[in-house]
Parts: structure tokens; C-alpha cells; sequence
């Protein structure tokens, strides 16, 4: 799957960043954000670069598919169900997407506000 | 595809309560949200009774495709694109879920903070 060189995520996919991964699978990578905005806060990113939703097409159903199973199970592995959790994807800097690579944002441990940003 | 007598979107899927509809496919049903967080927020069901994000399984693929799908398709139809939108799926009443049916918020026409509520 192509990644590039200058994308701090595929640098991350690469090994050639460090990062606090919890999850490992085919289609995702999911890891810890540096910048936690709740008790639990995951990033799960595709293993292959996409910039944007925009970018997304059906041949990314695979990623989508997988991103989702993989935030139920962390979701469920963090004792997050009952409790509850938010999931989280920014399209375009006006929005909030600082890595120009597709992240899911999954947030959980404490109750959330009204409008979500 | 199995509704519930009592969720209300799927009476809305069933058209026994009107909503102001944007998009409509096999897999999935838009409709401008009643109580709107940004100049644009539309609501993105599966056409299927599902009532968590943790209900979801492998045989839900086809409606997270289509829901994305769709996102796409009517942030570009608005123009949203160039601006930037957000995603937000709520798990659980904590989360912010008031209706037991999943759906997808998409929001845009507005710069949006962090963090996501």
C-alpha cells in the first residue's frame, strides 16, 4: 500500500516514528494521540496514505470496515460500552485536521458537550 | 431490512413522521437534523434498525460504505469540501446518543473547536 515520505502517519506506519500503538491489524493502525482530549483518546488510521475523506473511494471500504471493528474493540477492550464514546473524523484544516492523513478520532472516559466543536 | 415499531427514525424511514430528506439510497437515509449545530448538519442512518455503534458487525459493512459515501457526496454538493466538514458518531447516552439509531453527524459551514465537545 503506498505511503509517503513527508506524512508523519506513514512515518508512524513506517516504524520511523515512535508511537504508543495499541492496535495492529491488515488495514489500520490505532495508536494513543499525544494530545489526549478525554480519558481515552485513539487515533486509527488507514495503513495506506489517503489525505481526506474526499480522497476516500470504494476501494477503501476494507479500511472503513476495519476502522470501525477496530474502535468497537478497543472500545470494548477499555471497558468504554456502557460508559459510552465518540468517534471523530475532520475533514480540511477548518475543521481541525492538522495530519493530512484519514484519522478517526475515538474519545472516551468522560461524558461529552453539545455541538462537538 | 428489520425496523423498530417505536425508534423514531425509523418511523421516519417508514415516512410516518416527515423530516427534511437530502439523500436516500438502498443503504442509507440523510436528512437535515431538526436541531441544526452548524449552517449545515445532516443526519446519515442505515436504512436497518441498528441501535449503537456497538451493535454494528461485518454484515453492516455495506451502510458504513454507503454513509461515507454519502457524507462525501453532499459535502460536495453544498460545497463543504474546500471548507471543511466534520464526522461524529455518538456511543451511548454519555456520548451525547439521544436516539438509539445509529447515526452519522455530519457538520460544516463553520470553523469547528477542539476538542469535539
Amino acid at each position: 500500500m503506498p505511503l509517503e515520505e513527508d506524512c508523519l502517519f506513514c512515518k508512524i506506519i513506517r516504524g520511523e516514528i515512535p508511537a504508543d500503538i495499541v492496535y495492529d491489524d491488515e488495514f489500520v493502525l490505532a495508536f494513543n494521540d499525544i494530545n489526549p482530549q478525554a480519558p481515552h483518546h485513539v487515533l486509527i488510521i488507514p495503513k495506506e496514505h489517503i489525505a481526506t475523506l474526499d480522497d476516500l473511494g470504494p476501494q477503501h471500504d476494507g479500511y472503513l470496515a476495519a476502522a470501525f471493528a477496530a474502535a468497537r474493540g478497543i472500545a470494548a477492550h477499555r471497558g468504554l460500552n456502557a460508559d459510552g464514546y465518540r468517534l471523530v473524523f475532520n475533514c480540511g484544516e477548518r475543521a481541525g485536521q492538522s495530519v493530512f492523513h484519514v484519522h478517526m478520532h475515538l474519545l472516551g472516559g468522560r461524558a461529552f458537550r453539545w455541538p462537538p466543536g
